[in-house]
Parts: structure tokens; sequence; C-alpha cells
């Protein structure tokens, strides 16, 4: 007898995730603002329904994997939410990036109810997402942890961080702060290397292939270097959203971290410069500017 | 018949690096300023000399690997120096992390004597060296590069940056920036993880197993999350000496780099605590002190 | 026939405020949530009441000097509020350092209700209150800015500001924001006139004689210059919170203000060390410790 | 008797200097590289020579008040420089703004020639010159101090700091810094108030008449709230010089200073658009296009 996964946020994320979902045999009931997203989906099996609250089964496990704290608080506690319908027993895994005090909050009320938050945030890029190679950051209630094991085992490697859920989000912030931080590195490097007249790529591609050998650097050092920041893998504005979050939480408990800052500024510039909706990597493009030099992406 | 090689600097780096050449087959006449650090490479077939020119071969090469640009200027322009023995035709090989601005005069000193100048410093611990897996950037006239090939192989990994030997300095500084500011980014985010409560191990591990598993993390995230700062392998007052030309370059292309002045802040700051013979990463005990969180390494 | 005004907030501004307001022959109605503030006041005069509501007039002004946002929020909209009994016609003089955002939303509560929110945040410490020489931040209504200009008169230097409440605000955080950015660059000059081996207080004597010869270098360039610290003449922890509005407003706006986080980050740092209590000038503590200085307040 | 003084240097600060002494019955040899400089000067009772060496009398006083480091080494050591001329007992006192590094071996080739270096450095523009209000930081030995006294005093009004000549240089640097630093602080505070929608002349009114009511803030104060780069009252690239200094010497004591290097990128981007020749106030053109604003100078 196979298991029923309800699933909410059919974006790029989302719809590779319920493909593994689906082959690893569960029955998945699913849900997006927009309903056309769901079609291809149906198509390999998935059930469409029309509210947050339909994916819902009795007992049952809810992912939900939307853009940001208002659409999760929307498909959350919304007049068609989730969160009434759980019912006791039901377990929500909410793997979006989310700020902590949300994923707090969240927490709070689905213990009020005898349901359980399971936080979940996720790295990766969709075609991570696709290969199930996800890295899930998790953190809740350990007997509802067991239960979803399985669930994000299907969808890549989960790695455990205790009881309480918004842990996992502070985790996955740091993550983020270390990615802009590394194409700040990067891209004052190459500013320097370009200043001096030698070639951005070919520096870059000694670092990606020696000390910096790993996923992030590979990543992003050739887009730094060739300056290429469309489209974007990921969005510039979902990245200062981030660093906010983060610097919220670092407000909170008195930590001053001046990268934070500085990455803070960067980004701030950029979506005042209309940069928002390109990538990630666009940030390095006011390093260059700041030094007189022309970019033409 | 087999070919020579003289060698100026016999420290934790020159050492395995002087043994690789004698495996290669190389005659190599060695010279240090303390005269002991000779004895072991004589032991395995090394030739000790007494001063800087006698390492010298007609026509031949000199590697040198000291610490800094004073101990540079001293075995190259001292009264027993190599640049006036070296003689047209011969090629200094020069690996030290020294400033571009030396680079750049020693080479035009070289370059009027008909001598050859090549900037060829390295990334790699010692035992990178003893591996013969240095990562090094060389740039010089094409023509002394080519002879050079099948010592540089002997050590390690070339690559090759073009004609101009202050260029190889300065993509060595930049990797050295680069590597300062991974660490300052590690040591925030880790203060974070602390304040909130969570392990610095358990976080930092993930990270360096997924999003950075390339060897500046995996070496320094266990030593910045577990605040192990010696025995040093890398003097963090080195890094700051670094820093500092890396601006000064900066400076002289008009390249305002906000996070190399922040590294440098710290290391300072870190220089006038007294700890500028730990390690390097002991510059993030300054990222928990500020925010109020007790250090005892 | 005199005019009646009721005041609530008998801190060490609202006392002499009060003062002046009897001074200059209105009948004062005051309210404290600790009651034995109001004494020495009604021994001068004025009436005490045991709520914020009671010190209402129909038709009439009153002003708030709290704390901050919670206790403003206190005053205006809680069980016994002022708001509701405003009524049409009322004024509420609101002399808060609060951020913009809660003016925002109290003037629109106001204006549903008939009455007005005049923004009129001050600068000046308690000796400047005595003295009527409070500078004063105005704005709201221009008909209700008309009918409040003989009270602000009686307790200041009105400056007029436009007709929307929380630029006031704004402009009230522009002039701390200056003050602490101020108080930073003597930090940064008077730790490099000590490390050179120079007197702190002859080198700022210079300054605040000439160049800098106005109140806020006069008043804090020898509380640094001496490190004097205590009594706290305005709480770091205060100054903190009036940064963090400041930013907050800067990032909904999109303005990267490196400085401004730059001050950010050293109040919350000192907070971290539990120097929260002690006078603003204190954030100057850390740049002498940073520098390897003792430092014995 | 009248009593003999030399001069070099007659740029725009240097003319109203040499009137003054003139003025106060000195007889003035001058000396200036252009040598048209010189003529309105000789119409008012100067006397000009064609080398620096030849306004030197026999045991007598040099003031020099020349653009650089460069300049000032030149006029001094060169071929036709004074240090040869000046002989034991003469009094060498040197009024521009340089490093201390260069007061400091000035000072030791004097003392061995048995000549003294007054370091005596100014703060003031030319009309405080030609009003004779120069404000003038002086260090050196106490006898030649003395005797320049009356010197100094028909320029501006002399504050003694002691024997070491590089201390004065310090202190004119760390003026500098926090006039820079001022500047910095008011155009982060103008940018957020134009992002607020509101008047930036109406706000720097209010401060340059309150808490910031002097000297620095009044005469920056319009021109950054007006955006009035030209013409240049102190150039820009000059303003960066003075950070260098002030930051090698920072350095050399190792004293991390975070806002003196956020200014330091200030003007070396500026310089880099290409702006250097403009008004020091117009570091802030860069905070304004940073928030996305556009500013027509």
């Amino acid at each position: 007898m196979s298991q029923s996964v309800g699933f909410i946020g059919l974006g790029s994320m989302g719809q590779p995730m319920v493909r593994n979902l689906l082959k690893a045999g569960y029955h998945v009931k699913v849900y997006n603002r927009s309903e056309s997203r769901a079609s291809a989906l149906v198509d390999v099996g998935a059930i469409a329904v029309s509210s947050p609250a339909e994916v819902v089964e009795v007992d049952g496990m809810v992912v939900t994997m939307v853009s940001n704290d208002a659409a999760l608080e929307d498909v959350t506690l919304g007049a068609q939410g989730l969160l009434e319908r759980l019912g006791s027993g039901g377990i929500h895994i909410s793997m979006s990036t989310v700020s902590p005090d949300l994923a707090y909050k969240l927490a709070e009320l689905h213990k009020q109810r005898g349901s359980s938050y399971i936080a979940a945030p996720v790295f990766g890029r969709p075609q991570s997402a696709a290969a199930a190679q996800l890295k899930i950051c998790v953190a809740g209630s350990s007997i509802a942890k067991e239960r979803t094991q399985p669930v994000l085992q299907a969808l890549g490697q989960p790695f455990d961080f205790g009881e309480q859920p918004k842990q996992a989000n502070v985790i996955k912030l740091c993550g983020n702060f270390m990615i802009i931080s590394a194409i700040e590195a990067m891209g004052e490097a190459l500013t320097l290397v370009e200043k001096n007249g030698m070639d951005r790529s070919a520096v870059m591609s000694l670092f990606t292939q020696t000390l910096f050998a790993c996923p992030i650097y590979q990543t992003y050092g050739p887009l730094i270097a060739e300056q290429r920041f469309t489209p974007p893998g990921f969005q510039l504005q979902w990245g200062l959203k981030d660093i906010n979050f983060f610097l919220d939480n670092a407000s909170q408990v008195y930590a001053p971290l001046p990268l934070a800052h500085l990455v803070q500024n960067r980004l701030l510039s950029s979506v005042a410069k209309g940069r928002g909706e390109s990538d990630l990597s666009r940030l390095t493009q006011a390093i260059s500017e700041d030094a007189g030099l022309e970019v033409v992406p």
C-alpha cells in the first residue's frame, strides 16, 4: 500500500521534487496558486486540488515549497490554509527558505494543534532537485523527523540539526551568506585582476580547479569572470531578502557581522539600480563600476 | 647527464621542494641563512654552499623560496647576492610570495644584465610541497619559462599567466585574499550559529561536505569550528603582509575593494592583540569576541 | 483664560518640559507610568492623573515624551490610551524618538478619528530642555501645526518639515546617525593619536576650538578623550535602537549607507559586551581595544 | 631692524601668507617653481629669487608651503635645495601637509647638520590664510619653536604639540580624516533624506544651525546638500593622498580604523571615476549613485 503526501508550491524547485516523490511511489496531491503549473504533473500521476487545505490527508504529511514568508503564511494560515486541516498527528514539512521568526511562529501554532512543523530548507538549484540531490537541513521533533525520513530521502540528503525548527532556517541563511560572501570575494579579486590587465577567466579557472574546486565557486566563478548575469539561476533580490533575515537574526542575538553588512549594502545598491531580477552574481557589477570599469553584461 | 639547479631558502617549504628536485635527478646546490637547515638535505645528496652567489652555475637556474621581500632582496641584491653572478642566460625562478613591486624591480634588474626573472609563487602548504602538488602561478619571458618547465613540474603543477612577472604575484595575492575572505565568512557564520545555541562543528561539517567541499574550506573549516589556532600552518602576520601588498596594488590601480579592507582591519587588530604568530584562522577569534563570546583557544 | 495641555512621560526630559509649559501659563495635566515622578511637578502647579486618557481635554492637545515605540503605543492605543479619548479636533504632539513606521501608523489612526498627530521629535539633552532650547523637528497637518506653535515655542525652537509626520522622525534619526558617526570619527582619530604617543585631550581640544567648534563635538569630544563613559547622558543602547530604525528606513527605500552599518556594528558589539547602559560615547572603547590598547574607564 | 624670512611655495595658500609676513614687517625672499607666481608679491615688497637655496639667510628661517611630499623633498634635498644652505642655527618651518614619514626623515637630516625642522601644518583655506587665522599644529625642538613664534603668529594661531615634528603631521591628518568622515556622514544622511522625498538643503540647514554649527559642517553642508562640486576648494585627490598617509601611519602602529578604510574606498572610487580634481565634497556623489539616484552636479 503506497503512502500519500501533499505538496504545495510547484515552481522550478517544486516540479522536479514532486516527480521524485511520484517515482518513489507516493500518491501526491498538489496545489499551486496558478493552477496551470499542475498540469504536467497530473500527466505523470499527481492529483491536482484547488486549495492548500485539500492536499491534506488525515494524519498526513504536507510538503511546502513556496517563494517567501508571505506565501508560506498564506498557504498555512489563510482561509483555505493547511494548518487547521492538518489535525493532530499531521506533519508540515516546510522546505522553503523563510525567516527563522516565521519558522518559530508556525512551529508554535502547529504544536498548539497537536501537529508537527518540520523545518527542512534546502541547498541546491533545480537540477539538483531533479537529481534528488538536494542538501536538506532538518530540524523538528524527533518522532516527526523519523516519519518524514523516507520523504526527505526521496528528495535528497537530509542533515539533522536538532529539535528546534528555526535553527534549520538559521543554517540555511548561513549557507546563503557564505555563498554571497564568496561571490563578493571573487568579484573583488577579479576586479583587481582586470585592473592589472589580466584575463578574468584564466585566473578564475586556476582557483576553481585548485583551492576552490567546489560547487559554489565552480557555479558562480565563470558567471562572474564572464559577467554573464542572465538568465538568473537565483535572483539577486532573493539574496537580499535572505541577507536581511540573516541580519535580523544577528541583531536579535547581538552578533556584529561586518561582512554580512557589506554584502547587504552591495545587494541593496544593486536592487536600487534595478538589478534585482538578474542573477545573484550580478552584485559584482558594482565592484567593477566602483573601480571605474565599464561592464557590458 | 643530469642538470644543476641552485636553491635558496630551506624553510618548511624549501626542504621538501629540494627533495623533489633531487628525486627528479637534479644536482642541487643549496643555501640557507642559518646553515643548520642544510644538513638533512646534504644527507640525501644536496651540496651546501655558504653564500647565495655560490649556488649559481654558469648559465644556470636558481630557485628562491624565502620568507619575505627583505630576504629576497638580500639574497638577490646583497653583497653575495645571486643577481651579479647569474650572468646572461641565467634564470632566477622566484617562488616566494613577495610584492608585485619587488617582482617588477627585480625583473628589470635581471633584464638589464641579460638574465631572466621568472615569478613562480605557489599555493600549497608543506605537505603539498612534499607531494609535489604545489599549484604554481608562472609569469615571465616565454623562452625562460620553457627552460624552467621540467623544474616546475618536479615541484607541482604550473599555470601560465603571461610574460610580466609581477602579474603572477598579483594572482598569488588574489588567492590569499580569497582564502582570508573565506575565513572571515566562515567565522561570521559560525558566530551566528553559536549565538543561536547550535554546534559549530556540525554546521561547518555540512558545508565542507557539500557547497564548499574544497581544500580551503576543508582545511580551515574545522580549525575555525573548533577554534584550534595552534600550531600555525600559516602565520596570521604573514596574511596581513599579503593583504597589505594586495591593497597597495589596489591603491595603485584605483580599485576600491571593501572586503579586502575589512579583512585587513581584522588582521591588523589581531596583530595588535598579540596574535600575529598564531594560525591565520585565529582572525576569527575577534568575530566571537565582538559578539561578546568568550574564546578559549 | 489660560489653555490646557496634557503631558505624558515625566522622565529626565519630560520634567523640565512640563515646568516650561507651566511657566508659560498652561494648565498641565500630567501622567507617568510610575506615579512618584509626578509629585515634584504637582508642587509647582501640575495636576496628576492616573491614566493616559485622563490628561485629555475636549478638543485638546496632548504632548507625549516617552522612552520608546512600545511605550508610545501603550499610552496611545492601550486600554486607557489617549487615542480614543482625543476626539475630533484633538491634537497629539508626539515628541519621543520613535520609528517612522510607528509615526505613520499612529498618524493614520488619528486621521481616521478626526484628530491630528503632529510628530515633533527633539534634539537636546535635559539641560537644553530646562533652558527651553530644544530643537524641534515638526511635521503634520498645517492647521494642527499652527495651533501647536505656542506650545512648541514654550519648549524650544520648532523647525517645520512639512505635512507628513514620519518625515520629522526620519530627520531626527538622521541627526542621531550624524552624532554617532562623529563619535566614531573622534574615537578613531584619538586612537591613532594615542598609538602615536600623543595626548588625546590636547588634540581633541584643538579640534573642538576650531574646525569642530559646535555642540556635538564639544559635548562628546572631552568624554571620548578622557574615556569618561559614566554617568550616561544618553544610553548606548538607545543609540543602537535609533540606528536600527535608521537602517530599517534605509532598507525600505533601498539606500545603502555603509557608515550607518559600521556604527550599527560598533553599537551591537558594545551591547553584546554589556555596555548598553553606559553613555553613547563608550562605543569608542572598542576602537581602542581593537588596536590593542587597554581602557580603564 | 627688521628680520628676514625665506618662503618657498607661492600657491593659493602661500600668496596670502607672504603678504601677512610682509605686513608684519619681515623681509621676505620668495621662491616658486613657476616664477610668474612671484610678481604680485614683488610689487608689495617681496624679493624673488631663482632657487630654493637662495631664500636662505645665514642662521635664518625658511617657511615651505608646497603641494606634496615630492615637492617638499625637491626644495629641501634637491641640487639647489635649502637643506645644505641652511647651516647650523637655521630653521626650516615646514607648513605643507606631508606624510609623517617624510617629516621624520627631514627632521633627522636637519638635526645631523645642526639646523632645526619645525613641522607646522595648518588648517584653513585661502581666505583663512588671508585673514591670518590659520590654525597651526606645531612640533619640534623647544628652542627653535620659540624663535619661530612671531613668524607663526603673523600667519595664524599656533597650537603646540611637543618636540617630535612628525606628530604635528599626524594631527593634521587626523583633522583631515575627521573632515572627510563628516562629509561621508552628511552625504549618507542626505541620501536618506532625498530617498524619503524631503528637501536636502532644508534638513542640512537645521543641522548646521544647531548640533553642527561649526566651520566644517557649515562649509561642506551646503555644497553637499546642493551637490555643488565645482570649483574645488580642496581637490578630492588631495583628500585621498591624506587618507593614504593616515592609513599608512595606522598600519605602522597597528590601529584598525574602519571608518578611515570606508572613506579611503569612497575616495579611491571617486578618483577611478575621474572625479579627482573636483571638490572633496564630491565623494558624496557615489553615495547617491549607489542608492540609484541620479546626480547632475
